[in-house]
């Protein structure tokens, strides 16, 4: 099932995009889809029932926004340098276990909402990211196969990075991965038992129609499986954590100088195969 | 004022230690401490006002568990190496701007309650801070007077740490400042007006009874409002965020071989002159 919500930020309802691509409204069954999707108590199975029973109404789609699909977020935990190509450009080793840094919730914006460029930024960045939400609370779990099933479902999510807070400024990278609104997220969840292949995924972004990024997550160093097996044993994820898997080759920082670094104006367009597209114009902070 | 929050973890109510000591109930005058404090809307007028004139009930203390002062925490942004002494002890030059790191808000436990050493740890260590609870919404602030006046007040935090996660691990910090229970909070938050001079409070913590760190906040490399300022030009800060503002010297990492890193059994105290005390005994995940 593709699982969103919409309306004005900050009061988004739930809402499931249904097999012919109609919009319904889910308010009426469930309060959210969070706790509908990050309960596991059987409203997945109700929400499934309604929706093939055309019993959902029907919501005008036209002029509605698209919020990000999760309301609330306990955490963002990212994966940095996960992919071969992206590690090569940057100029950095495969690591040897997941690099791990953070993104505060409050960077979540829709998924055609305005991002900022922050101020005084010159070297602000693109990342097409697999983007995956876990569905039941993980620790020290033991496999990819047990971890898994830990997973409610995957989204796309742009982290959006500003080069030299993360890199020239000391410290981690997570200076430069908070900037208000760095984490485009959405369009839908799709329910894990839509994604039969986690590491079978197409990403792509274009930056004002111009493809910057080409890749597949069958690029991952690290698939899906090991990353939530291997994040649980360092931290507890709870449900409506979400985890963010690393951007394959194609970012700013790794083209030749003049490095072509988001500017006020810039259209960036994201896609996952199955998972939807996001599009988001640029403006000053 | 010290405004705290007692109960059952996850059902804790909010209240006040009033200037004898005596704890009184606020859940019948304002819904949570958080939408008082944070939202600035003379909520903590009609506290003060009620607390003066004795009409709030007094609660029983005994047996009553002390929670985290705050129950939304949007992030927890993380200071490091910011004092003079710690920078010397782990052989790092004074950082020339603030080293920032994130704990997620699911870290936070009460001043109390137990401390997890993770499995497979073989280095958890102590960590006394200052912690700022942001008041009002900051971004891109200019001056640290201006920072200092989006502070609602302070609290006691103990940034527990896996030095082996942290540092050898490969990547950021973040993987050995997150482990579960890694981020007892209080018991009180200290409203602003109360701290006239956060760059004058005596850190100290002890281990098994035995003092550890005694330091102060004059020696931190940037002080609060500095902190603030600093932050709020790379994210927003919003209210109910907390930022830990770095620990002195003594961490065991400092000590000479065999550093005496945490096990279980082991119990911790910490406190800062003013905003109180916590306990921690250490078990094994």
């Amino acid at each position: 099932m593709k699982l969103l919500r919409v309306g004005t930020a900050g009061s988004e309802r739930p809402a499931l995009l249904d097999a012919e691509g109609i919009l319904r409204d889910l308010s009426g069954l469930v309060p959210d889809i969070d706790g509908a999707l990050l309960t596991d108590d059987g409203a997945l199975a109700r929400i499934r029932a309604a929706a093939d029973s055309g019993e959902l109404p029907v919501l005008d789609a036209a002029g509605l926004r698209v919020g990000p699909p999760l309301g609330r977020i306990g955490k963002i935990v990212c994966i940095g340098l996960n992919y071969h190509d992206h590690a090569r450009e940057t100029g950095a080793q495969p690591p040897s276990e997941p690099v791990v840094f953070f993104k505060a919730p409050d960077t979540v914006v829709g998924p055609h909402d305005t991002v900022l460029v922050p101020r005084g930024s010159a070297k602000t960045d693109w990342e097409v990211e697999l983007a995956v939400v876990v569905g039941r609370t993980a620790r020290y779990l033991d496999s990819a196969e047990e971890a898994l099933a830990h997973v409610a479902g995957y989204t796309v999510a742009h982290d959006v990075s500003e080069r030299e807070f993360q890199i020239e400024r000391g410290g981690t990278w997570d200076k430069g991965k908070n900037c208000e609104t760095f984490n485009p997220l959405g369009p839908w969840l799709v329910t894990a038992d839509e994604v039969p292949d986690p590491q079978d995924l197409r990403l792509r972004l274009w930056v004002n129609g111009k493809l910057r990024q080409d890749g597949t997550t069958a690029e991952q160093i690290f698939p899906v499986g090991e990353v939530v097996r291997y994040v649980s044993r360092f931290m507890t994820l709870y449900p409506g954590d979400v985890i963010n898997t690393g951007t394959p080759a194609g970012v700013a920082m790794g083209q030749p100088e003049p490095k072509p670094y988001l500017r006020a104006g810039d259209v960036v367009e994201l896609e996952i195969s199955g998972l939807g597209r996001q599009r988001q114009e640029l403006k000053d902070a």
